[in-house]
Protein backbone atom coordinates (compact mmCIF):
# COMPACT_ATOMS: atom_id res chain seq x y z
CA UNK A 1 0.00 0.00 0.00
CA UNK A 2 1.56 3.03 -0.75
CA UNK A 3 1.55 5.97 1.82
CA UNK A 4 -0.95 8.22 -0.15
CA UNK A 5 -3.06 5.17 0.14
CA UNK A 6 -2.81 4.35 3.23
CA UNK A 7 -3.51 7.88 4.50
CA UNK A 8 -6.70 7.42 2.68
CA UNK A 9 -8.12 4.96 4.13
CA UNK A 10 -10.73 5.06 6.15
CA UNK A 11 -11.17 2.56 9.20
CA UNK A 12 -14.69 1.09 10.47
CA UNK A 13 -15.25 -1.46 13.17
CA UNK A 14 -16.99 -4.59 11.57
CA UNK A 15 -20.64 -4.79 13.60
CA UNK A 16 -19.40 -7.63 15.79
CA UNK A 17 -16.83 -5.10 16.73
CA UNK A 18 -18.81 -1.73 17.74
CA UNK A 19 -19.19 -1.17 21.98
CA UNK A 20 -22.28 0.41 23.33
CA UNK A 21 -19.59 2.12 25.76
CA UNK A 22 -18.25 4.00 22.66
CA UNK A 23 -21.63 4.59 20.67
CA UNK A 24 -22.63 6.50 24.13
CA UNK A 25 -19.10 8.02 24.23
CA UNK A 26 -19.37 9.01 20.68
CA UNK A 27 -23.26 10.57 21.50
CA UNK A 28 -22.10 12.22 24.74
CA UNK A 29 -20.95 15.46 22.95
CA UNK A 30 -22.84 18.25 21.87
CA UNK A 31 -21.24 18.53 18.61
CA UNK A 32 -21.22 14.65 17.34
CA UNK A 33 -24.69 15.26 18.58
CA UNK A 34 -25.60 17.73 16.53
CA UNK A 35 -23.56 16.01 13.60
CA UNK A 36 -25.99 12.84 13.86
CA UNK A 37 -29.06 14.79 13.81
CA UNK A 38 -28.28 16.18 11.46
CA UNK A 39 -26.96 12.99 9.14
CA UNK A 40 -30.83 11.57 10.67
CA UNK A 41 -32.49 14.43 9.01
CA UNK A 42 -31.19 13.77 5.86
CA UNK A 43 -31.43 11.23 3.21
CA UNK A 44 -28.23 11.73 1.42
CA UNK A 45 -24.68 11.17 2.60
CA UNK A 46 -23.24 14.67 4.11
CA UNK A 47 -19.92 16.21 3.44
CA UNK A 48 -17.97 17.02 6.62
CA UNK A 49 -18.07 20.42 4.68
CA UNK A 50 -21.74 20.67 4.75
CA UNK A 51 -21.90 20.88 8.59
CA UNK A 52 -21.52 24.70 10.09
CA UNK A 53 -19.91 23.44 13.18
CA UNK A 54 -18.32 26.25 16.22
CA UNK A 55 -15.04 24.61 15.97
CA UNK A 56 -11.56 24.01 13.96
CA UNK A 57 -11.70 22.28 11.08
CA UNK A 58 -8.89 19.45 13.04
CA UNK A 59 -11.36 19.43 16.15
CA UNK A 60 -13.91 18.83 13.84
CA UNK A 61 -11.81 16.09 12.09
CA UNK A 62 -11.62 14.79 15.33
CA UNK A 63 -15.11 14.85 16.00
CA UNK A 64 -16.00 13.07 12.86
CA UNK A 65 -13.21 10.31 13.88
CA UNK A 66 -14.81 9.61 17.00
CA UNK A 67 -17.87 8.95 15.37
CA UNK A 68 -16.37 6.70 12.33
CA UNK A 69 -14.49 4.54 14.74
CA UNK A 70 -17.01 3.70 17.38
CA UNK A 71 -19.69 2.80 14.77
CA UNK A 72 -21.93 5.61 14.69
CA UNK A 73 -21.07 6.63 11.02
CA UNK A 74 -19.61 5.32 7.83
CA UNK A 75 -17.36 7.33 5.91
CA UNK A 76 -16.45 7.09 2.34
CA UNK A 77 -13.95 9.24 0.12
CA UNK A 78 -15.38 10.63 -3.23
CA UNK A 79 -12.64 13.00 -4.91
CA UNK A 80 -10.97 14.37 -2.01
CA UNK A 81 -14.43 14.96 -0.13
CA UNK A 82 -15.19 12.80 2.72
CA UNK A 83 -18.53 11.61 2.70
CA UNK A 84 -20.83 10.58 5.94
CA UNK A 85 -23.61 8.37 6.88
CA UNK A 86 -25.04 7.04 9.75
CA UNK A 87 -24.81 3.41 10.35
CA UNK A 88 -28.46 3.01 11.28
CA UNK A 89 -29.41 -0.32 10.65
CA UNK A 90 -26.38 -1.59 11.83
CA UNK A 91 -26.87 0.15 14.94
CA UNK A 92 -30.82 -0.60 15.16
CA UNK A 93 -29.92 -4.14 14.74
CA UNK A 94 -27.12 -4.68 17.49
CA UNK A 95 -28.87 -1.92 19.82
CA UNK A 96 -32.69 -1.70 18.86
CA UNK A 97 -34.39 1.62 19.29
CA UNK A 98 -31.57 3.32 21.29
CA UNK A 99 -30.32 5.84 18.15
CA UNK A 100 -34.00 6.73 18.15
CA UNK A 101 -34.31 7.80 21.49
CA UNK A 102 -31.41 8.98 21.67
CA UNK A 103 -32.73 11.70 18.96
CA UNK A 104 -35.90 12.03 20.67
CA UNK A 105 -34.05 12.73 23.70
CA UNK A 106 -31.89 15.29 22.06
CA UNK A 107 -34.55 17.29 19.89
CA UNK A 108 -36.58 16.93 23.24
CA UNK A 109 -33.98 19.03 25.18
CA UNK A 110 -33.10 21.30 22.39
CA UNK A 111 -36.49 22.56 22.43
CA UNK A 112 -36.39 22.93 26.37
CA UNK A 113 -32.88 24.73 26.24
CA UNK A 114 -34.65 27.16 23.68
CA UNK A 115 -38.04 27.47 25.40
CA UNK A 116 -36.41 28.22 28.72
CA UNK A 117 -32.54 29.49 27.96
CA UNK A 118 -32.56 31.07 31.24
CA UNK A 119 -32.85 27.86 33.33
CA UNK A 120 -30.30 26.08 30.61
CA UNK B 1 -22.52 25.28 57.15
CA UNK B 2 -19.44 23.10 59.64
CA UNK B 3 -17.23 21.79 57.33
CA UNK B 4 -18.42 18.06 58.15
CA UNK B 5 -21.44 18.76 56.74
CA UNK B 6 -20.02 20.68 53.82
CA UNK B 7 -18.11 17.20 53.31
CA UNK B 8 -21.65 15.34 53.64
CA UNK B 9 -23.31 17.51 51.56
CA UNK B 10 -24.47 15.53 48.32
CA UNK B 11 -24.96 18.05 45.04
CA UNK B 12 -27.95 16.60 42.65
CA UNK B 13 -28.71 18.93 39.50
CA UNK B 14 -32.69 19.10 39.28
CA UNK B 15 -34.28 18.05 36.43
CA UNK B 16 -34.33 20.85 34.30
CA UNK B 17 -30.75 21.00 34.86
CA UNK B 18 -30.00 17.20 33.42
CA UNK B 19 -28.41 18.00 30.11
CA UNK B 20 -28.24 14.61 27.27
CA UNK B 21 -24.70 14.66 26.53
CA UNK B 22 -23.88 14.02 30.30
CA UNK B 23 -26.23 11.79 31.15
CA UNK B 24 -24.59 9.60 27.85
CA UNK B 25 -21.32 10.10 29.33
CA UNK B 26 -21.95 8.86 32.45
CA UNK B 27 -23.74 5.59 30.30
CA UNK B 28 -20.80 5.64 28.21
CA UNK B 29 -18.04 3.91 30.82
CA UNK B 30 -18.44 -0.26 31.33
CA UNK B 31 -18.02 0.31 35.24
CA UNK B 32 -20.68 2.94 35.87
CA UNK B 33 -23.21 0.94 32.94
CA UNK B 34 -23.12 -1.93 35.44
CA UNK B 35 -23.56 -0.23 38.75
CA UNK B 36 -26.73 1.33 36.62
CA UNK B 37 -27.69 -2.30 35.17
CA UNK B 38 -27.93 -3.40 39.02
CA UNK B 39 -29.65 -0.49 40.30
CA UNK B 40 -32.50 -1.00 37.36
CA UNK B 41 -32.42 -4.51 38.60
CA UNK B 42 -32.92 -3.40 42.20
CA UNK B 43 -36.13 -2.35 44.11
CA UNK B 44 -34.16 -1.10 46.80
CA UNK B 45 -31.61 1.61 47.18
CA UNK B 46 -28.04 0.19 46.92
CA UNK B 47 -25.03 1.40 49.14
CA UNK B 48 -22.09 1.53 47.15
CA UNK B 49 -20.39 -1.01 49.00
CA UNK B 50 -22.90 -3.41 47.52
CA UNK B 51 -21.50 -3.51 44.33
CA UNK B 52 -18.46 -5.69 43.39
CA UNK B 53 -16.18 -3.49 40.97
CA UNK B 54 -12.82 -3.99 39.54
CA UNK B 55 -11.48 -0.45 40.76
CA UNK B 56 -10.04 0.91 43.65
CA UNK B 57 -11.84 2.74 46.34
CA UNK B 58 -11.39 6.14 44.92
CA UNK B 59 -11.89 5.06 41.32
CA UNK B 60 -15.14 3.80 42.40
CA UNK B 61 -16.35 6.82 44.42
CA UNK B 62 -15.43 9.04 41.16
CA UNK B 63 -17.77 6.68 39.46
CA UNK B 64 -20.44 7.32 41.69
CA UNK B 65 -20.27 11.03 41.78
CA UNK B 66 -20.45 11.04 37.64
CA UNK B 67 -23.70 9.23 37.74
CA UNK B 68 -24.67 11.29 40.88
CA UNK B 69 -23.46 14.80 39.09
CA UNK B 70 -24.87 14.01 35.56
CA UNK B 71 -28.36 13.51 36.90
CA UNK B 72 -28.83 9.28 36.62
CA UNK B 73 -28.14 8.06 40.43
CA UNK B 74 -29.89 9.97 43.66
CA UNK B 75 -27.56 9.81 46.65
CA UNK B 76 -28.56 10.06 50.53
CA UNK B 77 -26.70 9.18 53.44
CA UNK B 78 -27.96 6.59 55.66
CA UNK B 79 -25.46 7.00 58.75
CA UNK B 80 -21.70 6.39 57.22
CA UNK B 81 -23.36 5.11 54.21
CA UNK B 82 -24.03 6.32 50.45
CA UNK B 83 -27.28 4.48 49.44
CA UNK B 84 -27.73 4.45 45.46
CA UNK B 85 -31.13 5.06 43.37
CA UNK B 86 -31.75 5.14 39.80
CA UNK B 87 -33.28 8.94 39.03
CA UNK B 88 -35.58 6.47 36.71
CA UNK B 89 -38.77 8.86 36.60
CA UNK B 90 -36.87 11.66 36.17
CA UNK B 91 -35.07 11.06 33.11
CA UNK B 92 -38.14 8.93 31.75
CA UNK B 93 -39.83 12.60 31.80
CA UNK B 94 -37.12 13.85 30.34
CA UNK B 95 -35.91 11.48 27.89
CA UNK B 96 -38.61 9.04 27.04
CA UNK B 97 -37.42 5.53 26.30
CA UNK B 98 -33.72 6.60 26.59
CA UNK B 99 -32.62 4.64 29.96
CA UNK B 100 -34.35 1.60 29.03
CA UNK B 101 -32.88 1.32 25.05
CA UNK B 102 -29.67 1.67 27.02
CA UNK B 103 -30.07 -1.34 29.32
CA UNK B 104 -31.40 -3.32 26.86
CA UNK B 105 -28.76 -2.52 24.22
CA UNK B 106 -26.55 -3.45 27.28
CA UNK B 107 -28.07 -6.52 28.15
CA UNK B 108 -27.74 -7.36 24.25
CA UNK B 109 -24.45 -6.93 23.89
CA UNK B 110 -23.30 -8.53 27.42
CA UNK B 111 -25.20 -11.75 26.42
CA UNK B 112 -23.84 -11.37 22.74
CA UNK B 113 -19.82 -11.01 23.93
CA UNK B 114 -20.42 -13.94 26.36
CA UNK B 115 -21.75 -15.97 23.41
CA UNK B 116 -18.87 -15.07 21.40
CA UNK B 117 -15.82 -14.12 23.06
CA UNK B 118 -13.34 -14.92 20.63
CA UNK B 119 -14.73 -11.54 18.61
CA UNK B 120 -14.75 -9.26 21.22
Amino acid sequence: MTEREGARALVHPEPGAIRLENVLDALSDPVRLSIVRDLARSDAELACSHFALPVTKSTSTHHFRVLRESGVVRQAYQGTTKLNALRRAELEELFPGLLDSVLTAAAAEAARLLAAPETA
